[in-house]
């Protein structure tokens, strides 16, 4: 049972199974149907965001409005005891005596785990250092299945900066479930890193790195892109030369299947032209909309008897 | 019809024609008797303030729970994606998907209408750069009909920051819709600019420009102030050389009428004497007070069924 | 009566007799049992916090969703108009227009004491400054009495920051009313001031005054410890010198009763040793699950019916 199964939260794309996954989609496929519910009345969400966020915090406080529950937390770092040097583990076995589900984003990687760890309630990662976001992977998957109807047999192409990326991370994770031939897209410099390629060879994906996406456009199902991340970099002068390595134009659509689509976890800086916006191939803003059933989903099957 | 003529939201006082205004005033006098009522459940509004507010921030939040409603949002660019270089098209596209309106202040002048412009549901422009802020003079109209009956035939001088000041715009925009006669009092370098008064002299509206209110005092029905906005300077120095330029004092009342009122959109640094505070011709608390009505009829205009 | 009494707020620890207190505990009590109620159904808790909180802010809006209220607020002076130049009077009658209840935090000793004489509804003090906590108080002696069942003939340790830390300004006031032994336990640099002490001695409360812990553990059924507060030193020297002057750790747990009980208001730093947690003596996790059922108490005093 998947409430048995995540009691304790949603940490890692690695704790799900095919099945498991299948389950999610269902649910927030059934949560597309259902504006607002009573199912969380009375439960309190708490929203612990030690990194700044919109898409993520304002659509899990969204979705937990439209179940009925209520919202606390806080925005930063700076507004909390965290500035006064409390660590992680206290702020989380105070919280949970708030609250019946704690969300949180950190930037360390292992915060998520290590909270996990001292909760007596669960804990949602919601984006951790340059680990993983596993809740964003599965509306991606939600988004991909609502367009195009199934995984299996798709290639997708993940576009960006794949050795920071968090959501790229646990997408990759939770595509190593289905048959799918998958192409990671990076210059050199920002490549899925080994640990990560470990796991997918170790789940025998079959996966090819390339550093031109054009050579392989007119096969892709799914262009996944990502953001060159400023706030990973040490060396701004780094992040400079390397930030417009990729920029998707309106024309490149020209070389695609009739049923590619464009993703994007968002926010987008410059590697999407906006010229490609009005195309019925890009779905990056109805990505948005996805994440509203999923987490609606996530947070029932979490905290509804 | 109101509903229909702002269903892509309140962007400018230049949108009202009197009917307009009439109906909402009546809208809002309606809604100080309703303290609470369930008229927005299951609706979520967005308050997306990319600048500090505190009056006008919290007062829609007050109106939107008043109604029944929830609130998502985030009171500082800080802590949002912005942060991470995202255009406010990208934000709105993004913040539609989770709610049913969307109330904005941003530093930019244009911010509202470019963000309307992209948006599905409504946007409330609650402060665009040194442009508009309608719904402000939405609740000074309100304050000053339900303080002193009608506007028709009413002396209204505004004075202070005439230039940079938000809501004096909105507010002499609305007031050209109706036979009132306008004093614009302020210091030369704060006048208002050029491209405002040539749209109040092709409405025909009658105003006078001057820099003394003593002289004007003894025939004003109402007085609305407004701050000298350091925000709005770039040369600091030029700011403290002007900013004491007013400073309204208890015995400034006596040279004025019986049913003289002095207004304030609030917040107030010196321009106001404290010792003005408890006269019962000092109403800019009250005027506070007229923002939650004033906003439930907006809200409930842009939402309800 | 209780509420006739605190319908101002709650100011002070001052503002409490026995019979008060005694009647909030019971009130707190019951609380315990009701997770969920509609008692404050369309009320609204405005929460002001000047300056950053974890535990305090998020139990109080815990608290009031647990009674069916909503919440406005912000967390931080920077986000409202306290940036721009108001004064915390005018900030206080513009929100006593869109709330029924203001929780307030500030670094100004005599904040709350001010905001309460210019509001029309109950201002709750959320931590004023060095001054005093008087709602942790509260909740500490709620947490006392729960699990040692009643304060009278306790021998008290209060230890750690005595002259800038609020929690023990308010707890030792609160203490005064029953028939306890107190000890402050300090360095010398970190004494009570004597304007608290002469309080205390006015109303002759038993106390002693020493620097070693250790001399007296043996002998306490609680002890209360708070955190060195950097924020509160001028120079920075100075706090790095004293910050560590105690750590209390698990073996000191060896020479305590079996009834001892360690809280501590948090955030804690170094001054309790990680590996104090486990054991049941200490209470400190426990004490914030406090919070929500006295907070819950005072806020249907104050705003229900």
């Amino acid at each position: 049972m998947f409430k048995e199964k995540f009691r304790e939260g949603i940490i890692s794309a690695k704790q799900f199974d095919r099945e498991d996954i299948e389950y999610i989609l269902k649910k927030g496929k059934e949560m597309i149907k259902i504006k607002n519910s009573n199912l969380l009345q009375g439960k309190i969400l708490a929203t612990l965001f030690f990194e700044p966020s919109t898409r993520t915090r304002l659509s899990f406080e969204s979705a937990m409005y439209r179940l009925g529950g209520n919202v606390i937390g806080f925005h930063s770092g700076d507004v909390s005891s965290i500035k006064k040097g409390e660590s992680i583990a206290d702020t989380i076995r105070t919280v949970e005596n708030y609250s019946d589900c704690i969300v949180m984003r950190h930037s360390l990687e292992g915060a998520a785990t290590m909270a996990a760890k001292f909760a007596k309630i669960p804990i949602i990662n919601a984006g951790s250092g340059s680990g993983e976001h596993p809740t964003q992977a599965l509306l991606d998957l939600l988004t991909i299945t609502e367009e195009l109807g199934s995984l299996d047999g798709l290639n997708i192409g993940l576009m960006g900066d794949l050795k920071y990326g968090r959501t790229v991370h646990s997408l990759s994770i939770l595509l190593s479930n289905f048959d799918v031939n998958v192409y990671f897209i990076s210059p050199t410099e920002l490549r899925m890193r080994n640990r990560d390629k470990d796991f997918l060879q170790h789940r025998e994906v079959k996966y090819k790195e390339i550093t031109n996406y054009r050579k392989i456009l007119n096969i892709l199902d799914v262009l996944y892109m990502t953001r060159i991340q400023k706030e990973r970099f040490v060396d701004t002068e780094e992040y400079e030369k390397i930030k417009d390595f990729y920029i998707f134009r309106h024309n490149d659509l020209n070389n695609t299947k009739d049923n590619f689509r464009l993703l994007h976890p968002l926010p987008r800086i410059t590697e999407i032209s906006p010229d490609v916006d009005s195309s019925e191939k890009a779905i990056y803003f109805k990505q948005t909309y996805y994440g509203i059933p999923m987490r609606k989903a996530l947070l029932a099957e979490l905290m509804a008897k």
